[in-house]
């Protein structure tokens, strides 16, 4: 059988001539400016159309992502109420996840049943054994015909664009989530610790001092954050890891610019932990090689806890190894989020996914009026 | 681990008398008339139980699926509406896909999905790697007790009648669509063909003239899609493919009998197209052997769409390789049906499903009834 | 990649310290009385928890569940009714099979279905190639975040109680079903089993003579089974196996002293079918080596059939081998058991769901109003 022909991680299936004309078509997409990539992934109302990138989102986006997301969770304790699983009847989710996961695409799955629409899950869109020339753009633009959005997760760092650059050629309204794209980015897990951060502080996300931990290089988590943060007054951030795994330069230059004081720490957490609001763990991504021997360094104990101000919190996205003490997960200390923060996730894309949809104002609309009925 | 024993590339279990026992009362079953098998593919009131062949097929049931899924179309277009989400409580449908595929796979699952049927995608029935010793009858009359109807996907030919032969032993109301038997019949993309050149050409199926491009020997749509079009008046086609790859003598016997007037033609496509109302265009399917030499030969680019009417159209089952030129990929000219059709095999999908659950009179009615409230 | 420290089965993280804590707490916590067990798997109001091991069933919990799946079965095929389906808003269900199943697995995911559950097919929950390291017990603890109830099917015996053990460390009410843990149990399809021989003996269990013919040593159904039985007044047992595949010591200790008479048995079926109500068959599981040698002398065949009582039945789980003769799988007679008790097993489901949810008495209420409703 012919070899794709694979250009940045991203297959343009085996024929020379026609992977080159996408090929070429792909890279003038990408090379445009970070404002014409915002526009494009932005309605004529202002209003988001893919959630690819970090930077595109502002203040009053991620106001209202916590409002619904809030909303939401409130609502699917009333009992029997079925309110949201009535919202989107015949939309559809395909949950293309690449590289595999567990947390976020269990809570997008759970999020898309939540809002009564229809999904999937692949992992290779082409499945057939019997054919593997399909490019990666054509199962996409396939995809397009029978769902209304596809949430991505891949190993190419430009396949944050790549969902925004088929839905440019498909004659149906589609849209594009980026669920992780490389050592990239990750904006809905961002947005996931905004609302954690948010609910712990009362909706103060001005002047927080945050640690990040572990593997600041390789963590798209902290990517992400990082530059959500950055909107925010007064943002400090401490990056605490070993040389070898300091912030990249583009998040680093990124924040700075935004006016983030950074400081890069790859001493002891001790001597950081009660200067924060927030410490955020990570674990050492050394299964692609490296030995591990850093991560004593930075362990999260009783120890570390105890140092911490009465009103920060821990933080870790999961999946978890030794940076976290074991004592810590049965733990009733209200600081300790990294069990707590999970479900957040899924209230968080069941605001992501009714925003896209335009039904977010409903949702908090009709949230306040239960409040209001069950008030009276 | 004991070995299967496989007969005509379908699984009978581990075990030789019970395998023999099994296999002589299959052999027995496939041999009857093309009339008895028809007639046990039929209920007593003359509707289709099964969708097994192309060649059970006639005009009225093919009218029937048109105007099904043209109506369930429209319907699925009104915001807010969720009638036909609401129409099989606990049916339930088993899409077994031995075989894998992308597109027939997808749209059977989103066609269920939008009739609000449960469902589950399977690609092994014995996904046990600890006990693989259970036959494919076994596996699929396993299937007829929890679900309503299986469509498979599997690399036998004999498997159009398999479901068939379980479903006569089953004491439950078993339904089986056949979704691509080997090299044999795909009966349903043959649906969404006949559906996508209806919306086409305004209903009117007679007199068309359709070029079959690439692998008309192996290529299962080619086979489905040629028997079905022999049913109308003075259909006349050409099966254009090197002299290896022309139509197999079945076909080729099979509707010559109905009277379609044939031409096999080895040379450029260019002469051909400028006569036809249709150019089908399939890919070479020399993954398992072959090099992909003949392609060249055969490419739908802008200079074969300039040669052909103004109003005849391409067509294309997907996935595609170099036989269809990138640029049209981009092209708003209205007779590049290739991303086009997908869409259409969804509502084909769901045509199909209602029909053999008898409620596709009730959506047409219905559709008619809303047209009518909105027009007033 | 480091590997993961396994014990007794089950997998416990990369980091030695880490695991040895988790391993520590879970010894001692598998160590309990059978007792405080059995308390921990059972609220405050007497009602079953989690479905862990058939001991915990009582009489009462199984006419419940018997009660509940015939009322669910009626309501099932009334037309246009979806009242089952309304029951769960926004319940979730994940199926973690991390030892493949068809029909337990198929018959769970459609009572979900039918009980209007999302839910998901799991077969390992960190599905990341890239990252294996996460212990059995952080991924089921990751599910209580997106999910209301796990139903987990495991190689290790000490699956049963792994999902107790999570459930008590976590914050949400998070309930949890053992669908066979290794060689030791599997408490659902006793109960299923048990709904079997109900329907067949008018409701009456008691003074049972049963048969459990082939694999008494690792056929996990006839633990449950067998165990369930023992609850009811003059049970007797005839264990029929080859010497080296009789009944486990546990299970016989534990029947004997609920006062079953027991009798072991090597030699011939047809001596001991005409003294029963309930001949038992299961396969001789010798897939993991063992030569399968003994099976012509337990087949069930005509001869078998003829020799039992009028009003005895047949009963076999399946998937089955040689030990059922072919001939039976087409037989009429109301005997045969092996393909009827299927779909039982999804009702049986079905009811042990709802009661889990606390909704299984609503079921029987409308259901008794629906048949008065239609005596009318």
């Amino acid at each position: 059988m012919e070899e794709q022909i694979e250009h940045k991680g991203i297959l343009w299936g085996t024929n020379k001539r026609v992977a080159q004309y996408h090929i070429d078509r792909f890279e003038e997409f990408i090379a445009q400016s970070p404002e014409r990539i915002k526009q494009l992934c932005t309605n004529d109302d202002g209003r988001l159309k893919h959630i690819a990138r970090a930077e595109h989102f502002d203040k009053n986006f991620i106001d209202i992502i916590y409002k619904t997301a809030h909303a939401a969770r409130k609502m699917g304790k009333l009992p029997g109420n079925s309110f949201l699983s009535s919202l989107f009847p015949y939309k559809a989710a395909m949950n293309f996840f690449k590289q595999p996961s567990s947390r976020t695409l269990l809570s997008f799955y759970r999020a898309e049943g939540i809002l009564g629409m229809d999904r999937i899950n692949i992992n290779d869109i082409t499945t057939s054994s019997q054919y593997k020339g399909e490019s990666d753009s054509d199962s996409l633009r396939t995809t397009s015909s029978y769902f209304d959005v596809v949430v991505a997760r891949h190993p190419s760092i430009n396949f944050d664009l790549l969902g925004v650059y088929v839905a440019e050629m498909c004659s149906r309204d589609f849209r594009y989530i980026n669920a992780g794209s490389g050592p990239g980015e990750h904006p809905t897990q961002g947005l996931l610790d905004v609302y954690t951060i948010s609910e712990s502080f009362g909706g103060n996300l001005d002047h927080k001092v945050i640690a990040f931990v572990g593997d600041c290089l390789r963590g798209r988590t902290i990517h992400s954050l990082a530059k959500i943060m950055s909107i925010y007054e007064g943002t400090e951030i401490y990056f605490v890891a070993p040389e070898e795994l300091q912030i990249d330069p583009e998040t680093e230059r990124y924040v700075k610019e935004k006016g983030v004081v950074i400081h890069k720490e790859t001493g002891s957490l001790k001597d950081i932990a009660p200067l924060t609001d927030i410490v955020y763990m990570t674990r050492i991504q050394n299964e692609h090689g490296g030995d591990g021997e850093y991560n004593p360094k930075f362990i999260f104990d009783q120890r570390i806890l105890d140092s911490m101000r009465e009103d920060a919190i821990e933080m870790h996205p999961l999946p978890k190894r030794e940076e976290i003490a074991p004592e810590l997960d049965i733990s009733k200390d209200p600081r300790i989020m990294h069990w707590r923060e999970m479900r957040n996730g899924m209230w968080t894309r069941v605001a992501i996914l009714s925003y896209l949809f335009g039904v977010d104002e409903q949702i908090r609309e009709v949230s306040d009026r239960m409040d209001a009925a069950i008030k009276k």
